[in-house]
């Protein structure tokens, strides 16, 4: 059972090492620089990139999830059918909000891929960082633009100049790192062909702006073309990755990576910059939702003195399905987050296409604050109010299953990607599969619930929702009685119980 | 130039080996339980807690935050005069954002204090803390009871069970891990006396429930007196860590800590934790700005039909104070962020009162959605907006002197709070105090030149905030030439290059 540790800790010594090899690097190659006359002055106070990095991922995690807020604070009036509501939402700010999101989820890939390549950073780099920071957040705004101005090219000039000017300060920023050896990658550093390296990770990075540039030119000539273009920049990373993977999958034989090219869209992302930016989607998720209740959901003096003769406790009765539903709500963030942080335990690196899904299951999680509103919105038993629990349980579902799929991708290359103690079929890889497969469950059944009971309400649900937890609990029991079970029919002539506590580490091992 | 890496190497390195410390005591204290009895079944899947506790981290300080929201929020019609409104606004509002924020601070504080002894964590102490996290999150919502009905004891009574509830749970989470050692700390994990341990953390801990029951109860009885308990609640360890610091200043040294007790309220904080906190709170920040406009600064398909005669670009053109307004503000969090960053790679340790000049530096960064607000909102040339600008200088001046305050607290005991290489009045030492002082004089200067310059207005403000980047840079230079010129008059008889960067090297370490 000790191996998680130990293996957490060989792991920290191997970065620690390569920490180490990493920061001794400078004085050496500092030398090589000197006399080959490439980099002349002293190389000034760097520092370790940590902290800028956590930074960055809170502020894209944050943009990136932020653009519900328009969709969930829609006013939906009770007399309107739901789903024509939903469809209009779906047109325009839904569509705003999955954009952005991919767009943001790309640039933040981007930026890591960048960051793997640049260990080190000074006050030069930071600034920098922060103004490409300031540039994307700005990318929302222009989506609103778009969304609401179809057919201006207003909005769609603005985003590629965003884009553009963003796309040349991380070719700046290449430019730099690659002026001051010493805040590379350790590989970079002793590879004799930096400039090899050098113009490949530029062409990387002015792919996209190229293609805004060209964006921008059509959006004058024929506007549906430069929307197409656009398009392909967003999605080409995903598509081009799922059709490779589809077929390294057919062919049953995946291409040996090109060891050369460090910056290749393939390279896996660094797990614990996915974790920080997973953390900053679900915690932002987590109070936006307390934000709504503080802001609409306490009383007017007037109103309680006048409809509720000065009662607080009344007033506040009223409110009752809004507590309910924001508890019901967090308890769905918190424990998607645990299972979310129970899963990566057991990855050791993330694959582009875990990263994928991982973004796919984020941008469900951030649709969570919208599943809150609709379900405390609606009068009791209308037919409005199943509906939006039906919105719900599709987007829990989806949350859910994209981990799910996650974990099914991570097994198939089990060897690289997970931590050899859930390789086999022991304690914790059933645990985890439990684990993983309880809210899509508990979403499907919901789903098919409300289609039998019409009866099934909000406040039912939401009871469901904080009751889960429990089910964590019972999930483990289980889990351990049906080990203990096979265990006694499997080989039932041991009864030392020390022995069963070894055979079970076996079992994990 | 070197010892910065190195230094944070040696301490990863301490870091690390600590770490392997904990991890294999486990195997040695089950042994232990085992033969004594207190603990029986096997130790289960313990994971490191830093997801947890970065998780948390992010929760708390958006949380703390984002009380702002409704302060800004609040419209202020031309008409009136900023000054009145702004005290009206003081009075609730603002009380409500600044208790919000010290009293989530406390909690944070005492969570980094219960994380600080228990170093590992298992599924029931994740989803323990997960419980606890939840309710911290509805903390916000009592003191908007409070402040909306502060004669009503309703507001008072929910907060006060809030807490119970949180102190409890956190009680549960100490016997839990105490009854599971290889979840705590090497030191307390080692020593004989766990059960003291056990027994002064309990009684840390439950002394505010205690005392947040005794206000309940007299909430019934005489209503300001439970206030003034919730107030002692929350401000007696600032008070008495400001005064233990004064009194030690005073009598000039200091009273020895006590060895035996681990959890001690003047037990510095963890370091990395108070950097995610302040990176919580800084992020949030730069993306409320953004929110704002992605909401409210979208022009209507039919204002623009009718008002501009269907041009989009002078529709927008009357948004622009409000792009310089966010711009400007980004810049001046991105830079406040900057200089923090800068200020913590220089600290090695966090003492309490650091910890609360930043808490006070964070609380009015998170002030600055505010600013924004108001620079923009009224009409060019105005007195508010004179008004405004003060009130947004006041903000930046506190921020950025809390920080300064920072910088000059950790130079009292340089030896164990700084690193070694700016301790004397090198070159980073000088560069350091520069960067720190910048804000609180641009402000300063620009209060005063709004009191001289009646022409002074808002767009001309933002544009000082976004050519702060630029200080940074002349400033750069600045010190370096001044060096430069004290070494030519110093010792202007050594001509060789080589021997002026050596010295300089030598008069950084």
């Amino acid at each position: 059972m000790e191996e998680i540790i130990e293996h957490h800790v060989e792991e920290e010594e191997e970065e620690d090492k390569e920490e180490r090899r990493r920061s001794q690097a400078p004085s050496f190659l500092e030398s090589l620089a000197g006399s080959s006359g490439t980099h002349s002055n002293t190389p000034g106070s760097t520092q370790s990139s940590h902290r800028l990095l956590a930074y960055s991922d809170a502020l894209i995690s944050i943009i990136a999830t932020v653009m519900i807020l328009p969709v969930a604070h829609t006013k939906i009036g009770d007399n309107e059918e739901l789903k024509e509501s939903v469809q209009v939402l779906l047109t325009t700010k839904i569509g705003v909000y999955l954009m952005t999101f991919l767009i943001v989820t790309v640039a933040w890939a981007a930026h890591v891929r960048l960051f793997q390549v640049i260990v080190r950073i000074d006050d030069c780099l930071a600034l920098l960082n922060l103004a490409c920071m300031m540039l994307i957040t700005f990318l929302p705004y222009t989506f609103s633009l778009m969304a609401t101005f179809p057919e201006n090219h207003l909005g769609i000039l603005l985003f590629c100049g965003c884009v553009m000017v963003i796309g040349l300060m991380q070719a700046l920023v290449v430019v730099y790192a690659f002026s001051r050896p010493f805040l590379l990658n350790e590989q970079i550093q002793s590879s004799e062909d930096q400039k090899v390296y050098k113009h490949h990770i530029l062409q990387v990075i002015l792919k996209v702006p190229i293609m805004c540039f060209l964006a921008s030119i059509f959006s004058f000539i024929f506007l549906q073309l430069s929307y197409v273009l656009l398009a392909i920049v967003i999605f080409l990373p995903y598509i081009s990755q799922f059709l490779k993977w589809c077929r390294s999958k057919a062919i049953g034989q995946e291409e040996p990576p090109d060891p050369e090219l460090l910056y290749r869209p393939s390279e896996p992302l660094s797990k614990e910059r996915v974790e920080a930016f997973s953390d900053g989607v679900y915690a932002i998720v987590a109070t936006l939702l307390i934000l709504d209740i503080c802001e609409d959901n306490v009383p007017d003096r007037e109103t309680v003195r006048t409809v509720y003769n000065g009662s607080l406790v009344s007033a506040l009765r009223d409110y009752g399905p809004e507590y309910l539903a924001y508890f019901g709500s967090f308890v769905t963030v918190g424990l998607l987050w645990f299972v979310h942080h129970s899963l990566f335990l057991h990855v050791t690196k993330t694959t582009r296409f875990m990263g994928l899904l991982n973004t796919f299951s984020l941008a469900f999680v951030g649709g969570l604050p919208l599943a809150y509103q609709l379900t405390h919105e609606f009068p009791r038993n209308s037919h409005n109010e199943l509906e939006a629990i039906q919105v719900s349980c599709v987007i829990i579902f989806f949350a859910g299953i994209n981990q799910l799929g996650i974990w099914v991708v991570a097994l198939y290359s089990e060897q690289e990607t997970l931590h050899p103690y859930v390789h086999y079929a022991g304690r914790e890889h059933v645990f985890m599969l439990a684990k993983l497969a309880l809210y899509p469950c508990v979403a499907l059944g919901t789903f098919f619930l409300t289609c039998i009971l019409s009866k099934f309400s909000a406040p039912i649900f939401h009871l469901m929702e904080i009751a889960v937890p429990l089910a964590f609990v019972v999930l483990r029991l289980l889990v351990r009685a049906a080990l203990a079970v096979l265990r006694l029919l499997l080989c039932p002539e041991r009864p030392n119980p020390r022995t069963v506590v070894e055979e079970e580490d076996a079992l994990v091992i």
